[in-house]
């Protein structure tokens, strides 16, 4: 095999979700339509260069603009209409994203930027965990919801952040879980089944 | 939306197969791991800037290289042990190494670089149509085996070319449809058992 062209695909192969058929056609893709090559490299430099993480709740901001770079408090932190007191902690943005359209938490949230993962090398070190405890003693909190994924990682994660929280007299709570909303008992997984009678409620 | 994160988002969205969950996913990624960023950049230019495709069999070639760049013949024009009665036309590089594994073809490739897809803007002039046909005169070609997808743009490159391959006289064959190997036929799709059952052939 040609160099260049095995080097492309073992550097789309790297991407999450993208197996050996999904890379060949992503790379041929990107050979053929030299716009597509174009925005992708000139709109990933741009995003290294102008996204950063705000130092006080995780959240990707931009850190330089046209309009001036860094803002302290980004927009989310300035955000004086939310509720300090509830404060929800996810992986990542797209967490946020996806609680924000459920329209039921008015608080604020802490993004980690990951879970942990220590198989991958993904420590504490490397999500924002200091800043969630500096949060917490500088600010009004009282109760830290920890919506971590319901995975293997996103529970690691969860316990440890909840032994931290719990140990500075927080209330500590998690997203239920259980059958998803709509669905059918006879497919759902055996996990999935057994938190749900696990974490079954009295009929009021 | 930060307009950085949606450029990028939009960049990877951009690609064959990326939903907007996995984009989400991979730019993640990408931000993430300056690596993995740096080496998709990197191999990105260097694959458009060293490769191309063969201006006889539409084959991706490195056309820049530390050892002196274009080579005419390519690898495989230059390959003599090959048949040259028989030509077998594919849509894309992958089909060919996929055919090589089979160890069932011992004549040549032609390398389409996709197929005829007019709502895409795809059209003859985009494939290597005209270098197919200069091969087929110049060459000493006697059969044509047309072994571009069974889908409906493969269909649809298929029969543009038996007209055009068959005016000159050469004997144009398909590769046949019907049941994949080891599989089931009550799992079957109704186009495949409907071809399976067009192209039954006698028991010998």
């Amino acid at each position: 095999m040609i160099r260049p062209w095995e080097d492309l695909l073992t550097a789309v192969r790297g991407l999450p979700g993208v197996g050996p058929k999904m890379a060949e056609r992503i790379a041929l893709h990107l050979l053929r339509r030299r716009d597509d090559a174009d925005a992708l490299k000139s709109s990933l430099e741009e995003a290294i260069r102008c996204l950063g993480r705000c130092p006080r709740c995780g959240d990707l901001i931009e850190t330089d603009s046209a309009d001036g770079g860094t803002k302290d408090p980004c927009p989310a932190c300035g955000d004086d209409s939310r509720d300090g007191k509830v404060l929800c902690v996810v992986e990542e943005i797209g967490d946020r994203q996806a609680l924000e359209r459920c329209r039921a938490f008015g608080g604020r949230y802490h993004v980690l930027g990951g879970a942990l993962y220590p198989l991958d090398g993904v420590g504490p070190q490397d999500l924002t965990i200091e800043a969630l405890l500096r949060r917490v003693s500088q600010e009004a909190v009282q109760e830290v919801i920890l919506a971590t994924n319901p995975t293997a990682e996103g529970e690691t994660t969860a316990s440890y952040l909840a032994d931290l929280l719990k140990a500075k007299g927080l209330a500590v709570t998690r997203l239920a879980t259980g059958l998803p909303s709509g669905s059918i008992i006879q497919y759902a997984d055996e996990y999935t089944l057994a938190q749900a009678l696990e974490g079954r409620r009295p009929v009021t």
